[in-house]
């Protein structure tokens, strides 16, 4: 049974590193008895280390006592995700995340503790790798991947950090409606527009949208629209 | 002797498709005695049709009397290149050209064309391809090519749409900046920031910023900086 936090961003401005998660995270360490967080690094913000990234997880942890372990100090990555009490795979670029959890071979084993009921945070890259591919990332493809599959532990993509046309924009880029509109060009798969502080709480078989936003559901051919808090995404597909 | 204008937009805000461009594209044309155009419509703005995206050109460049001939409706692709009096890529997923122009094997047939003084224009997606790689791109993956190389006939890589961060923004998604600074973590290619309305005159061996906008230059361990309309990046490398 899945058990899992799918958050658009880590950071919602004007407060702390996960600051707006931590509530809901307390009570979910407690009702599963976790006492321990593996932490994935690969997505290096800024190209920051991956010590670095497990040290700044681990103080904005400070007050839930979790012991937190970057993946990247573990000797065998696999074994060390199928053991795990619970998994956080944080934010950065999509294509070095990818990348280097195909490197690694760790999608699968990903894939079957989310599915065996390991406990799952994503934030950013971390949820974009929670859908079945990852081609509605926003991130730059600074490193080219052999393949742009994920997880798919979601029956569905997300694009987080959503941002809604800007009024009066004399920009002449695309939008990111009109990017997932292009997706849908090519691909026939459901697109959540997460708004940041927007995120999916996975239970077994419900999806359910939480935070102060609405979120915005594309599909293909279809006229994309919104979807309040407390939606169950499992509708979707 | 390299001939191209390489622009960071198609259309800038509050002007038709191509206008700001019509007036230096009626001078090449007269100077070479261009009177047929090829253009490469692969990278599919909204995944418009190839024949659509034709047509838009075919009717932008009426005052200039150019014929206007479709790639996809040429027998032998690679042969239509290397013959053409002059090139025209026009803008949409950058992925997508890549892919295409990667399938029909364009991409060194393209290069050379250039090398040997076929003039070309390119727009956005079509700018993108004259660096080293496709990794500095704005758009979303949402196909995926074999490889990321694309022509290299510039010894540096294109960010078209180039933004500056927005003032008191409180969105948390990394600014084109941040975007750019990660792509050097991974590359030591030098990339230059093009916004709308700026575009490199590339004749021989000079590469000149025009337009309106100075223009962002971004080198790997060092501190972006600007540099000004008359600006030669044959300097860069």
């Amino acid at each position: 049974m899945r058990n899992m936090i799918v958050a658009s961003t880590s950071t919602i401005h004007g407060s702390g590193y996960l600051e707006y998660l931590l509530d809901d995270l307390v009570v979910v360490f407690k009702q599963e008895n976790i006492t321990e967080l593996l932490f994935i690094p690969f997505a290096r913000p800024g190209g920051v280390s991956h010590d670095d990234y497990t040290q700044k997880v681990h103080q904005a942890l400070t007050r839930t006592q979790i012991k937190v372990t970057g993946l990247h100090k573990t000797e065998n990555p696999a074994q060390a995700i199928s053991s795990a009490q619970a998994i956080f795979t944080g934010g950065g670029n999509t294509f070095q995340l990818v990348k280097t959890l195909q490197q690694l071979e760790l999608m699968e084993p990903l894939r079957k503790a989310i599915f065996n009921g390991t406990f799952y945070l994503g934030t950013s890259a971390g949820s974009n790798i929670c859908g079945l591919n990852m081609r509605t990332t926003n991130d730059m493809p600074v490193v080219q991947p052999d393949s742009f599959k994920t997880t798919g532990v979601l029956g569905y993509n997300i694009n987080p950090h959503y941002l809604d046309p800007i009024d009066g924009s004399t920009h002449m880029g695309e939008t990111r409606e009109q990017r997932i509109k292009e997706f849908h060009f090519y691909n026939t798969i459901p697109v959540i527009g997460l708004r940041e502080g927007s995120y999916i709480r996975v239970q077994g078989d419900q999806e359910i949208l939480c935070g102060p936003h609405t979120a915005r559901v594309f599909l293909q051919n279809q006229k994309p629209y919104e979807v309040k808090n407390g939606y169950n995404f499992t509708q979707l597909i």
